[in-house]
């Protein structure tokens, strides 16, 4: 079959990046943004199907606007719950819209390593995690080291603070073998509860307002804080106070430091609410980089998907 | 940033357009049902959003079509409901569509005075309001008075008759307050238990048979009966005789007057099903229409969206 | 009305279609296939709608490839449930898509016999079935067939068995009529509680071993297991060895036989797991098929919708 003699160019998580492989991501994520000349070409006529088995809102219309900035046709297929699917493997589904004709297939699903085992069988299309349980989301990861390396030139020597639920975020996982890849120094932190013992062999746990004061950039995670309430918190504001970013903590960060969050962002839970677009957040930046990131990544997925 | 700079040509209800600016909508809306060698261009490139947080196929296919008519790219998120959005505002998620992109975010939901509030908050995007709660449902009253218009040449003195659940119609409410900028005369009717106080400031109540009588446009609404049945009405049948329009009204209208009904119908139950496509009946033909003002409204919306 | 001066180009059934008019859409498909330089141009702006009242990710994708590679505008619908319609008649929902200016109504339903009666009543729309009930499924059909007369380069005296759950399977009938068409023999085979009395009358029911030793084309259908198990299969695994496709049958095969399967397929149920991509196997080849069949049904439908 013809797709087997092609090389593929799946995205499943940072840890599979090099240096080189994220730099000539953002370089072309940076052209996508500055050349809107140039958009609604290089995909034209080819298909990628958005297969999201979770709701995910902003994730999905973000590689939505970069599939069809590209010039491609788009599939939706977020309404497939897994009794759709029943009885037909992941796999047969892949095959199956690579025998139609698509070739990239953007994937948000709630398993793990589900999709390296697909890439490993290969199913005919380029696969793109668009988020994967708790394990991992490389664009989210991709967008967010681009709106540092816009901010500070270079991501060499930067500290970032990633504070709150390590443990159930992806987005901490992905960026942690990211950044460390760069030479970037990470700082975890967030409530006991919380932790995520498999990442403090490489990076160190600081309270809070420690990791705020040291950090160039300060990246506070969602908590979801229905899962944690009756037990651990409370109120929302007893967990803003703990662990939350306040104008308190901001005026403690360092003068050019910023602030970065994955969104949706929980208002006056992990950060305050008139924090969110404040001159220091980058929290709006950092969803249109999103597009730009995810123009990238596709693009290289379709130049595996043909010749 | 950029988007603070525009003029946002949000549409939240027809009691904000003046008589000029609909006779412009109108205006446009026959230039694009005249024009399809003009379809698929004015649009091209740029993102329209379609936020559906209440079903609604008609109006949700009728902007979708005027959408790819203009040339644009459509986002739907009409999957979309409560629980998916959970924890963020209605202003980020605005926010989030125009940071990735999208300048029109065409708005069906429940509530009442929200768009007005986020037009007002400044999110970025153009609003356009696709039916809000028992609020507003401008594009609706756009189309039933441009197929009154194309009927008879003008909207000055016309008189419309409104027959049905006014006090749940939104329809009822958007028509009223811009045939009233045309000083067209309106008169309501319907059953005692499904008066509008408020409407009846400014329009006689009637009983049907005269309201049918006087009336230039007879206007039948969408009753849900299911509703009111139990309580009110034994069948669709009792309901049709005492206040829906039957061959025998028909037969009562002026001689030059005209059926209009904002869909979908019930058949049997407000209009008996052999009149839904009788030759006074303008039903389909509002159908028509409703692409025309959409196309009219959405480029209006995007000429706020670009410098 | 414009719409009722045209020939509407409706696909009910396979048994409403002559040879001549099978062979015509076979040789359009292979046309499809053969020219994707011709791609994106025959359907430019004009719309479909894919209206699946029944999920079908299978089929709703093929078709949507198909359109999308005419150059159609795609209207999706597949997210109504009977509630979303409650109150509006079948008619009216077409009538209404029809008046936005939809072309092609692409339906999946559960009810039997609906389709021909709308395409009698002229809703200005042309009608494509994707699927009806228990009843005919003739897309499916086609590309099955099609995919026969590419392996064979004839249809005429073929023999083709078709194995599992006849009772159930609109793919059943709607091959049994096309085949009878080209002169092909059809054999049936499966259990005795899913056999088929009314299409027994035209095929003879045989042994599956038999059945598999005389075909020259081995269609193993879908069986719904869940809907069979308690009462009569213990388990896949006394299915797969009494009715279903393992590698000793396949060995008994004829030596140019080949496997075709409908798919999703259940994998250790109505067909050996590793038999899916075994080199007699069509299955994924059916797939693609599917895409030029729906392209050539589409530019059918087309046709009748203009002039």
């Amino acid at each position: 079959m013809m797709e087997t003699q092609l090389v593929r160019r799946h995205l499943i998580d940072t840890d599979g990046l090099s240096l080189e492989e994220m730099e000539s991501l953002f370089c072309r994520a940076a052209y996508w943004r500055d050349h809107p000349e140039a958009w609604f070409q290089t995909g034209k006529g080819r298909f990628a199907a958005n297969w999201f088995l979770e709701p995910s809102t902003r994730t999905r219309v973000s590689f939505e606007v970069a599939e069809k900035r590209l010039g491609m046709e788009t599939i939706p297929l977020d309404g497939e719950t897994s009794s759709t699917m029943k009885g037909e493997s992941f796999y047969d589904t892949l095959r199956t819209l690579a025998a139609v004709g698509v070739e990239v297939v953007v994937v948000r699903h709630a398993g793990i390593g589900t999709l390296a085992e697909m890439a490993w069988e290969n199913p005919g299309v380029s696969l793109v995690n668009a988020g994967e349980g708790n394990g991992g989301h490389p664009t989210q990861a991709l967008l967010d080291l681009f709106t540092m390396r816009e901010q500070f030139g270079t991501l060499k020597g930067l500290t970032v603070s990633i504070i709150g639920d390590i443990r159930h975020s992806r987005v901490a996982r992905s960026n942690y073998w990211a950044l460390k890849t760069f030479g970037a120094r990470v700082i975890l932190a967030g409530p006991e509860s919380m932790r995520d013992p498999s990442l403090e062999e490489y990076a160190p746990y600081l309270p809070v307002d420690e990791a705020i004061r040291q950090a160039d950039v300060v990246m506070m995670l969602r908590v979801q804080l229905e899962r944690h309430r009756e037990t651990l918190f409370s109120s929302p504001d007893v967990y803003l106070h703990a662990y939350g970013l306040t104008p308190e903590r901001v005026e403690a960060m360092r003068s050019h430091a910023v602030i970065l969050h994955p969104a949706p962002v929980n208002r006056g839970v992990e950060i305050a609410s008139e924090l969110v677009e404040h001159k220091r957040s980058k929290i709006f930046e950092q969803m249109s980089n999103g597009v730009w990131i995810r123009m990238a990544v596709l693009e290289r997925a379709l130049e595996g998907g043909r010749g």
